[in-house]
């Protein structure tokens, strides 16, 4: 089922936007707390350093009342003059299907042509919990490039999707 | 040109070897004077704490007088129950084509598989200067699991190398 798209802006994340950055990934249920933990450490060092911690977010912000619907984390990819990482994509449940992961992607996207860079890089896992973002990449245009039996866990194969600019 | 192989040891490489570790991986004449100083920095995060640090290093020895011939680094793959990376395989330019790859790699598949892991990966280039690289991979059972046309730079790929215990 899928809504009208939502209106929306795409800019930088804001030191403000942390909680709400905390509370979403936890909320999709799909990351452990570890990973939420983690996701917040990135967070801490964009905000310190962007270009110095090599992350970069991005937020996605509801027009009418400006709160964040979802994020997304990037960064170039270390050894590589041509490719970034997409590390993190996550839309707030109570706002997907509404075309917020399509706009942060193509912001993604945007940055990554400004830095110089031409492919996207996304890992991600077959398991049925990440069936909804795999079909978001491929509707947005990535090719899977590579699955890899068994990388995560036996029976969790590795999924190395690519967009290229 | 292959000489018969050395007669060597592989070993769990020790604190005497870090000068032997940073003048091989230069002597390679593969790896940017940057590289070499992040070889040793991996180095001394191993020897200060393998388990911690996630960098495990194997010293092969030529077991005639003991000296270094060249040396593996690996370690678990964050994220990943079952694969390892293959971070480094460098040998002694004077040592070349006796066995010291090959020995060195071999160790590390033991490791791995001591480690409970099934799956060792290898990125590289598809640069000329990897050649010889990438046809010991292949010869030592590795399949190229994906090449990534442009990844590095334009016209050089990202190879990725699997090999499956």
């Amino acid at each position: 089922m899928t809504a009208a798209p939502l209106a929306v802006t795409v800019a930088p994340a804001r030191p403000a936007d942390r909680a709400a950055v905390g509370r979403i990934a936890q909320r999709t249920g799909v990351f452990s707390a570890e990973e939420v933990q983690t996701a917040l450490e990135l967070f801490d060092g964009y905000l310190a350093d962007a270009q110095r911690s090599g992350y970069n977010f991005l937020g996605c912000y509801a027009a009418s009342d400006g709160r964040l619907l979802g994020f997304a984390c990037w960064g170039p990819t270390s050894l590589s003059k041509g490719a970034a990482d997409l590390y993190w994509l996550a839309t707030d449940p109570d706002a997907q299907g509404q075309g917020v992961g399509t706009a942060l992607f193509r912001a993604v996207e945007a940055a990554v042509r400004a830095a110089g860079r031409w492919l996207i890089m996304i890992w991600t896992s077959s398991s049925p919990l990440y069936a909804p973002a795999r079909a978001l990449y491929q509707r947005l245009g990535c090719a899977l490039a590579m699955q890899l039996t068994d990388f995560y866990d036996r029976g969790d194969d590795l999924c190395a999707y690519v967009r290229r600019l």
